[in-house]
């Protein structure tokens, strides 16, 4: 049987959790940053690139993998961290945020969803055991429960009736994989979702069906998909009192560097966002003097690295000016520069921030950092 | 005053050829392939990526680099190899190729070419004297007269006046070249180019015309534009015997394997083409047994990397079946590993020319490469 999942803390200062999780593709520190790897590759990045910049467990998106290339094929190829070259720790989602966030193409009920493919409009219907089927075929170290998230803002009677369905597939998703599980062991490991939006009500009711079922993770989903900082900071700071301390936090879809920093300190061990890497497809990477749109006119004479307090490999040796003139240019080696930077800048912020936990100094790294982030000159 | 263009053969077995070029920005082996880094980048690479491959001289397009970001803002920045960070030895074309190649949008008379740029439709002239200047500030440590590349097939007066041009630029070009060198010595060298279409009788009058100056190396340009593979060699082999032994020979814009290993047997050092780069991004590359467009649905279940021959960072880690996906979801990363191999494979196959050379066996090493590229599974 394959080594399993398990998580163990090794400092909680206060609130705030340093960890270390161990999957059958091996170790990830915590609080860790999963770069997004929709269909199996991180935009524009390497495996190779990947590993350089230190990242440790990589996110796939269950709704594209199962598209294409299917997850079929993903597990005749020994599964998706084996069919990347990437070896190392792996997660997919439920596939739930997917259908959310393609609302004109899906429609939700009680049983599931059914949605259209954004390739070629086939119709594809996704339920709890359907999701975990797909998930395990896929083969991630984490998998994630099939929930329905709902967008901001929602009225009461569509939050309640996403966080009955969360729970409701929660349980059905929980024993169909147990089942499948007895016969054939895995490791991999089935984190539960809360839901119920920015309603306490509703976080409440969904954080105590969740956790009164017995997963080794659970996840705050739901939030960053429109409301405001304080909205999110305090759904958040509500929700994750009802979530055990012995089982990694995993809020998903979260996000710029500030909301991590403040994420953590209410105990939050694992994050994901497209952020980094999309924005640098659009011209606009993190650094540490904050957020810097380097497509823009200002850079085209300015021979410093995209980040003056970097030392990675494309702040080591190439200009602002170079880069903006190859992003616009449309040369994709400009994304593959920005997006190896903005990657590097997240996974340094993160062992930044797991460095002054271990030394009982994060609130000082916290502030030093959001001093230097706000001062762009 | 910086160190200048210097070529040393070391040997020359018969008509073949090894060499050693120096350069302001260091050496480069020869025979050489030069990948193109149109607008100072080569598609999908990093200057760290072709240090790898092995690359040791990249071409960058005047034409493109005069256009975007300009020849000042280069220039500014201590010219090409600098700006871009790749630090060693350039080449830039003249443009010659470009406006030759866009005929829509250019005109060309005795005195130079007018032409709009693709970018805004903007109306400029290229003359000798201005190529030069250009080239100068983009500041390879190899740039070329402006010449007059003609399509295949044009009749015998068109090609008549590209070969009384090309020679008349080539003066001109020389002429101001020499000027300006008096007064701020770069260490640049600048090549000359025999024209002439596929017609002997031209190409001879070409030849002596432009080795009738002093160049430290000469190019042929006008081959690989459409005629066949009998009519280039047929060209190359005539021409070839009228550039002297002890420059550097350059064969423009060539080419497949097959065409390198011909050249090389007649005596060319230096070569460059966008084949290998933008074949990749259409789903292609070269391996040791034939062009593979791995694209196609045979590639869709192959576990074997995209050439079993090769060592290259992408071969000992992807498989054909992964990058297959992603290239058929448009993933930037499909384009990156599949540049990165053929740009190494390109290099590697020099590697093995010039080891052969060394050891007096190229004609063994040509007859058993192309055994092997022949055999296609």
């Amino acid at each position: 049987m394959p080594t399993g999942f398990s998580f163990q803390l090794k400092t909680a200062d206060g609130t705030v959790r340093l960890g270390v999780a161990n999957t059958p593709h091996g170790v990830f520190h915590t609080p860790a940053f999963m770069p997004v790897g929709t269909s199996g590759a991180v935009k524009a990045m390497t495996a190779d690139n990947l590993e350089e910049c230190g990242a440790e467990i990589i996110l796939g998106n269950t709704y594209h993998l199962y598209l294409r290339p299917g997850e079929k094929l993903i597990r005749e190829k020994g599964g998706l961290a084996k069919f990347t070259s990437w070896n190392k720790p792996t997660l997919t989602d439920s596939g739930g945020f997917q259908v959310f966030s393609m609302q004109d193409l899906s429609k939700v009920d009680d049983d599931g969803a059914t949605f259209r493919s954004h390739h070629d409009g086939s119709l594809h219907r996704f339920n709890a055991e359907k999701v975990i089927e797909i998930e395990r075929d896929i083969g991630a170290d984490i998998i994630m429960s099939f929930d329905q998230c709902v967008p901001y803002p929602s009225d009461r009677r569509t939050v309640s009736d996403s966080v009955r369905r969360t729970y409701d597939w929660a349980q059905k998703g929980l024993e169909y994989f147990n089942r499948i599980e007895a016969a054939q062991p895995s490791g991999i490991a089935l984190f539960g979702i809360v839901q119920g939006s920015i309603v306490e009500e509703f976080r409440k009711i969904s954080a105590e069906q969740i956790t009164g079922i017995n997963f080794p993770g659970y996840a705050i989903g739901g939030l960053a998909v429109g409301e405001n900082k304080e909205e999110m900071e305090n759904t958040l700071a509500y929700t994750i009192q009802f979530l055990p301390a012995d089982r990694p936090r995993y809020l998903m879809g979260v996000g710029y560097p500030e909301d991590i920093l403040m994420a953590v300190s209410y105990g939050i061990d694992m994050f994901d966002c497209v952020l980094p890497t999309r924005n640098a497809r659009t011209g606009m990477v993190f650094t540490s003097q904050g957020p810097l749109v380097f497509r823009n006119a200002d850079s085209a004479d300015d021979d410093r690295p995209l980040d003056i307090n970097c030392d990675c490999r494309v702040c080591k040796r190439y200009s602002r000016a170079y880069i903006r003139h190859l992003y616009n240019q449309r040369e994709i080696t400009a994304l593959v520069l920005a997006t190896y930077h903005s990657t590097y800048f997240f996974q340094n912020l993160m062992r930044g921030i797991r460095l002054a936990l271990m030394e009982n100094r994060f609130e000082q790294f916290r502030r030093k950092f959001m001093e230097k982030y706000s001062e762009r000159e």
